[in-house]
């Protein structure tokens, strides 16, 4: 248990030593749906969300509004549970692939990305997912 | 052509609207590969970006390094056209759905997100075009 912490440690350490955050200790993180290909949300994380992503194999992110960090889910029960982590060149920009569990919206839709422009307007593409 | 003029820029008014650009006047914007669901690159855009994007239909962002706009694949020829422009929630990232020319990366790959995270190690999963 405690070679385990060790070992997760010094994993998370080498996960930090790419990333680049930028000035306000951030980095924004795509999520994208492992099995459909759709893209749900883009969020900030801080070092300790990138952290506890890693240690928990859920995504936590970095509230601006509320200053503070969060896992994704924690009030709604509609977590991420994360299959796979990517950086781009820059090692500024994450990209994870995982499994939504309901809505990745806080509009109750699927998709953060519900507004599509078609020529003269926003178009609304996705509607809220019913209550269970 | 005046009243096609005079309508883009009405149409780049009302898109503009719902845009939620940062304190430094950009927004992230998402690039995925329309035929794959590949996401290929995060990059800012400005409001001229933007504006030039939905003109031209070629996906134009503004280098925070060079400090200026500059359309994708100016000098590469790897360009992006534009299928479709989608907005978040909050409306303050877009996602673009595009065909890629060649590479979206720098390093010459289809994607910047070719570095995944293996246990112990960023482990490169993509190798780079070869040039034509």
């Amino acid at each position: 248990m405690t070679e385990n912490r060790g070992q997760r440690t010094e994993d998370a350490t080498a996960l930090l030593a790419a990333i680049r955050f930028n000035t306000d200790g951030l980095i924004p993180a795509i999520s994208q749906d492992a099995n459909t290909g759709e893209v749900l949300m883009m969020a900030w994380m801080n070092r300790q969300a990138v952290e506890d992503t890693l240690r928990t194999g859920y995504a936590h992110y970095y509230s601006r509004s509320r200053q503070r960090q969060w896992k994704k889910g924690e009030s709604s029960g509609h977590v991420q549970q994360v299959r796979s982590i990517h950086l781009d060149c820059d090692g500024d920009t994450l990209l994870l692939k995982i499994e939504q569990t309901g809505a990745a919206c806080h509009t109750m839709r699927r998709s953060c990305f519900y507004r599509q422009w078609r020529n003269d307007g926003w178009q609304v593409t996705e509607e809220p997912l019913h209550a269970a």
